[in-house]
């Protein structure tokens, strides 16, 4: 059993680093307050005996040798960035929780066969680059180290700079650290457990997920004096964009989602009919037949509104992660600790994304879920019990061993 | 006659102050770029022997001496600054045309019996600071001068701060310069005149305008685990509030326009559902009756958007100004000059508010359109032709002499 107290002290400790008013955390990726909160964690690391090492995008690995060094290790891990008005467990309880599984096991004096390694990976989130599980997925390839380091924030700022600018440029290459699997423990993000009174989720899948960058081109034109059947206006426009995606994602309800979580009116102005505007979209699905078809339904809907507003917009597909199916002894592995340590539990797919599901396409991932409160995350409201945080962390543990050997 | 040439000289040499790439003008009213053109304007008036004085609010007033000082001055005149996007024409050609009048006065050794005022308003485009036509507000005493000066632009800049910023907060109280009358030339701003083949617009009525500050409070929350039915979405409610404006304000076609010009998502993310939004409304119409049919209808079409989506929606009236109707004496004057100079004119209603819609509230007022190109304005493409505007301009000069007497 891990020591719960611990844990939940850590979690309420480093969620100092970006505290906000209203009781979440605002840590974007590569910030100052990340820097704070990466300086916490190898600190800790170190102290609990790990060998810590940085790699080219800024993911730190903490290493627990283990018997038998020809073994590929056993990642454990997430992220400690959050979104702009995020929560204190989003990332946070899935690398806190690998660290007191270290802590534990160091104070049983349990030894492993294969080696343990704890991993906080850069810009899970994808709230300040895009795409999200940013490192992750360059760790297994589905983008170059330099592609990467060349993506750009809002402000022009390159992950590059970004890096520099707070001393996280590691030494070593993406993908120095050799991983033979990846056990990710995370908040459920959802309202599912809680509903059914479960404590654990056994994630055995996935949504796949498609963003986009949008632009829409009308034209400016006076507030007062332009006649309404005269107008190319980009937020109408924008406006049936918006209600087009809702109708979507219902029509394949509950097996999709649609959501536009951006959108900037350039040189906006009371009394100016808005001519261009920036926009994101994020559209989801666990099968990938209904990804192809909000593509292709989304596509045609705005060709239509654009057609008939006589406005150009273009939409561009800058990300397409397809759906995650878990491995299937790992899921059994996960549902098989929390059977022995005596939690409910249920088979679950994840909503969100996760450095598990990239490193599941090269290596035989997993990932435990702990209900949170009412299924809110991505929101300074986010919440989740320390009993339930502590049984995350103990299935996590005892999954481990079960992978690594004792 | 007017010189056409050192007209169209001025406009096009203060364009530069604030000159985008697009051939437009960036001239927020206080900004850098507005003391430029300010202090270009103050000199001009003093080389062309008018006593300048600037008032608490920063409108600059020009004073030729008539014969008759005991008679209060023809006011002519209107702005020098423009929206983020704006053009070379709007206010600017008003001002400036009015410089020209001076001008063309003094070569011909034209004495009038009534003094004759120039002025260059603070504030016209409503851009920066609302509400619009801020400075001529104050004057007719719809708003006290320390009302004025403290309201903020959207990055808590108050006008006082603004006027010293740029050293044009003036020594006299706003009111100091009585006028007798005003009349302003400005480009129509809509596409009428351009359409009918018609060189000056008398314009005899403008609209009444309606502008409201909104917030929409929904909750954010995670766009990849929160189901489609269990969102409060920010943004998808702005969205049926943008379509149900545009469709009230149809519904009332041609006699009515409504625009979002302002959105502003809260801590924008991807992967966020839009919890809180910031947004500007402005209705117009000609018609009081109309004007509060628009709010009636919008309010009630708001509640039940608000409701239905379970969602908060506030919505503040920040501006009611009512429908104007130019003084039927200047507006006969102004008929008059263009029948007597052989230009084809029309009555015409103002799309735009003006600061001659003001000043018509406390004496009697009026206006002169030329046409410009397409109709477009607040739009760096903002056009109009060299001969329109020395047309308006001969307009507003022989109107002044039939009001100021020879
Ligand atoms: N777990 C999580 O919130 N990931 C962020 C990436 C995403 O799914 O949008
Ligand atoms: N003339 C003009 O563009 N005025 C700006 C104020 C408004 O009508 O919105």
């Amino acid at each position: 059993q891990i020591d719960s107290a611990r844990l939940w002290g850590s979690i309420h400790e480093t969620a100092q680093f970006g505290a906000t008013a209203k009781g979440g955390v605002r840590r974007l990726t590569l910030s100052a307050e990340d820097k704070l909160v990466r300086d916490w964690f190898r600190k800790a690391c170190e102290d609990a005996g790990l060998e810590v090492h940085t790699d080219a995008l800024g993911s730190q690995f903490g290493l627990r040798k283990g018997r038998d060094m020809s073994k590929p290790p056993v990642g454990i891990g997430s992220h400690l960035d959050t979104q702009p008005t995020g929560g204190k467990y989003d990332g946070i309880l899935g690398t806190l929780g690998a660290l007191e599984v270290i802590r534990t096991l160091n104070d049983a004096g349990i030894e492993t066969e294969a080696p343990i390694c704890v991993v906080n990976w850069t810009n899970e989130e994808g709230s300040r680059f895009a795409p999200a599980m940013m490192a992750s997925a360059a760790y297994v390839g589905d983008f170059t180290t330099d592609d990467i380091l060349s993506r750009k924030d809002a402000d022009g700022t390159t992950v590059g700079q970004a890096l520099d600018g707070i001393g996280y440029r590691g030494d070593k290459p993406v993908g120095f650290q050799k991983l033979g699997s990846f056990v990710e423990l995370h908040i459920e993000q959802g309202p599912i457990l809680e509903a059914e009174g479960k404590t654990i989720g056994v994630v055995d899948s996935g949504q796949g997920v498609l963003w986009y960058d949008g632009k829409i081109s009308g034209f400016e034109s006076h507030a007062g004096s332009t006649p309404m059947p005269l107008r190319r206006d980009a937020l109408a426009t924008l406006s049936e964009i918006v209600l087009a995606m809702e109708a979507i994602a219902r029509k394949y309800g509950p097996k999709a989602v649609g959501t536009i979580g951006e959108a900037v009116i350039a040189n906006p102005s009371r009394n100016v009919i808005p001519g261009e505007i920036a926009f994101t979209m994020d559209c989801r699905s666990a099968d990938g037949a209904i990804m192809d078809a909000l593509d292709r339904d989304l596509r045609s809907a705005i060709a239509e509104i654009a057609a008939r507003r006589k406005v150009e917009v273009k939409i561009d597909l800058v990300w397409r992660k397809p759906p995650t199916h878990f491995d299937p002894k790992l899921i059994a592995a996960v549902e098989n600790a929390a059977k022995t340590l005596g939690y409910s539990s249920r088979r679950i797919t994840s909503g969100a994304g996760h450095d598990a599901c990239n490193l599941n396409t090269i290596m035989p991932a997993a990932m435990v879920f702990v209900p949170c409160k009412d299924g809110i995350s991505h929101n300074e409201l986010e919440d989740a019990t320390q009993p339930d945080c502590a049984a995350g962390t103990n299935v996590l543990m005892h999954t481990v061993l079960a992978i690594a050997g004792v």
